[in-house]
């Protein structure tokens, strides 16, 4: 067996056998393969896909390709939470507090911002002092004492994805189905948690733009889960515009607080509910969303959430009091406040331009060496379907200089589409996938019924 | 503009501009673009093609994209020629001096082996003394002196090529077409030549092994060079089987000296009489292919050609002799008959699988570090449709030890069919292209009608 016969099967468009698939694995985990041969089947995988079987067996020779975290010592049901990434998608934060609040432990292991979405790591950084690295040992321990933990990955999961996904960045190749579920499930897998929601966004902001490609990646996620035993359940979320009305790594870590805090609601605070219920049901904590839905509101109303997230900052160094305090937290040279200019209705939205629009400005890595800076970024009150006169507040900028806010104004601009007939606002989430099938939400069946 | 961008919309299937492609053909050539990236791009090429435009595009970058070779200080018209590559396809070492003898300057840059086929240059390289390397005034100057000389590159045409050909190698994108057309025409153009003959072959062991693709391949051919302002005359071959039926660099030697010396006729000499009876019109030497022909065999019967042959080795440092004294040549350690064993019709033969035979025998390269063995191979004198009696000759094995005539034995009886009805013989060529259309040969044209 060898490399270019792997390739050339590929090109042919062939499906490629558990060996060959866990030969090119074990080739990148180790190093053992030049990059441009991987960059070649990785182009073929692109442009003929993989089977069902091809996908599973990719993800679970990745999965095995390195160390495997053991949470064993951690009492109680695990539960994972993985989105396919967004912008101002900073759920994790309200939901990791509120679900630990609830009694489940929560041992995550996060990522950082990658192209157009912000990263949980970051965000986190972002609060002074706070350290998202430890070693395992500490990890488990801080989960046992406090319930809740979210760090960088410990040890070597997964390293074949490492490699893979580093390439994947720069050869055009991440908007591929089975690369996809098979870098997200390999980790999660690798992680070591017991079961795992999936939020999966769908629209102009995620990996997959069309509710069908979306649909398509949850339920490979799910077939994998299934097959390697560990449950999974997928939801389907709108990325037609930012989640919550805040971008950038200090800003989402404010309207998380302020989530906590039970001062925001809306769109952050909604999905949070929603995906914490499915980890409370996966958990055995809940019997129904409604159930989960009531703990986790609960843990919110009464103050638990917050204080869980305040104890979580202080165990891994940060300082918790930026939890009462917000002025705490980095601070921009420049505030800008920009006004709509004219009357209409908002909409819709380009995401992944708004999300580079923060990127540039400083909040995300154009390469793997940029320094971010943690203060800036934007705020964006209005939603799709938002009646607007000219004179109200469209967006404040948080900026590193007049220079920075001139050219972030005009790209977000440029990414929002104004129009004079009113808007339907877009479904919240579109589908639950689990190994029972598929449930579509009200406002979905309604399009569908529509189209 | 930047790669990832190029690749991308390769990736999707767009038409590549004049500027992306002078952008990643430069990068290739001065090596400022990871393989990585070349890599992805080529898969994408293969896999979603590109129109006539880019192909022409491609090849006219690459051709400008390292020197270019300049022939003027030679009169005459010089008419070059190319072989996509074959087995026993030693044409060039019979016809360049049979041109060359008639009056026409040959000034050829040839090539190494690759894969299953032979290259002219470790042919030539089998020639006690021969050198193939030389600078290009001492190129020049022997052209203008005897008007025949056959070598490696002079300089660095097209370094574009090089980088993207020895990746194509080892990424398994060898078999696209507008990469083997760019890569040809952009080395001939560099080349200098006044106008080129082009042999595209057909068949189990050729590059393009279906007659419709090799006729895309010949017709892409000649509009790059009709739109380089450079007239291209392209013949489709037939490569069912070997075209000579000597196999190996020494072997071959000896193949090409017999049909100039009249020993042997068949198809070798029929081949390389169609390509340079096309030679001599281009060159205005001839105005029909009875013309051609006529002057090429006057060439052969006199002697000429053989001596022109041997005045080209002797002007490069080798041993004239050899035309003379075959024994001159390098011997193998061992020499085995094969007989048929059965009686029948020679069916089909898997030509590709003949050169790997001899490539594995020490006749070709596997690394390109390996060293060759100039006097290994073997010789076939069975052609496809002849009938074979259980007694007869097979094949002569020329080898460096008994395992590897073993090894080779059971190979070459592999990829050759025997079977019990009569088989129709394989056209000598199908088709002539020029900028003014397609000719089909009368055989073809049966086929066709069959068909």
């Amino acid at each position: 067996m060898n490399m270019i016969e792997i390739i050339t099967d590929k090109k042919f468009g062939k499906a490629l056998s558990r060996e060959q698939i866990a030969f090119f694995v074990n080739a990148a985990a180790r190093g053992t393969v030049p990059d441009y041969q991987l960059a070649a089947l990785l182009m073929a995988i692109r442009l003929n896909g993989m089977t069902a079987e091809e996908t599973t067996d990719l993800t679970l020779e990745m999965t095995h390709s390195g160390d495997m975290a053991d949470l064993s010592s951690i009492p109680g049901v695990k539960v994972d939470k993985h989105s396919t990434g967004g912008v101002g998608d900073t759920t994790t934060l309200v939901l990791a507090p509120l679900v630990a609040a609830c009694g489940v432990p929560v041992a995550k292991m996060s990522g950082r911002g990658l192209g157009h979405t912000g990263g949980t790591l970051d965000k986190l950084e972002s609060i002074p002092g706070m350290s998202v690295q430890m070693t395992e040992e500490a990890f488990l321990r801080q989960v046992r004492e406090i319930g809740l933990a979210v760090i960088g990955q410990t040890g070597q999961l997964a390293p074949a994805d490492k490699t893979l996904y580093a390439l994947r960045d720069v050869t055009s190749t991440v908007d591929s189905l089975p690369l996809i579920a098979g870098s997200i499930m390999s980790k999660k897998l690798a992680a070591g948690s017991d079961a795992i929601v999936l939020d999966v966004k769908t629209g102009s902001g995620a990996i997959m733009q069309t509710l069908e490609g979306s649909l398509e990646l949850a339920r490979a996620m799910v077939e994998i889960g299934t097959l390697a035993g560990k449950p999974v359940t997928a939801v389907v979320t709108g990325m037609e515009q930012p989640l919550g009305t805040h971008v950038g790594n200090a800003l989402e870590v404010k309207d998380a607080i302020d989530v906590l805090a039970g001062r925001t609601e809306g769109e952050l605070l909604e999905v949070s509910l929603l995906l914490g219920a499915h980890m409370l049901i996966l958990a055995g904590k809940a019997l129904s969303m409604e159930e989960g839905r009531a703990k986790l509101l609960d843990a919110l109303k009464s103050g638990r959430g917050l204080k869980k997230f305040a104890q979580m900052i202080q165990a891994q160094g940060g300082n918790p009091k930026v939890t009462e305090d917000l002025s705490l937290l980095p601070q921009p040279a420049v505030i800008r406040r920009v006004k709509v200019g004219r009357s209409g209705y908002v909409g819709s939205m380009d995401a992944t331009k708004l999300g580079l629009a923060a990127q540039a400005m400083g909040a995300g890595r154009i390469f793997k060496t940029d320094v971010l800076d943690y203060s800036v970024g934007f705020v964006l009150p209005v939603r799709i379907g938002d009646r607007v006169e000219a004179d109200d507040l469209f967006f404040t900028l948080y900026a590193k200089s007049e220079a920075d806010a001139d050219k972030a104004e005009g790209a977000i601009r440029e990414a929002i589409r104004l129009c004079d007939e009113p808007v339907k606002r877009p479904p919240l989430w579109y589908a639950v996938v689990t190994r029972d099938g598929t449930q579509f939400s009200p406002e979905a069946e309604d399009m569908g019924k529509r189209g």
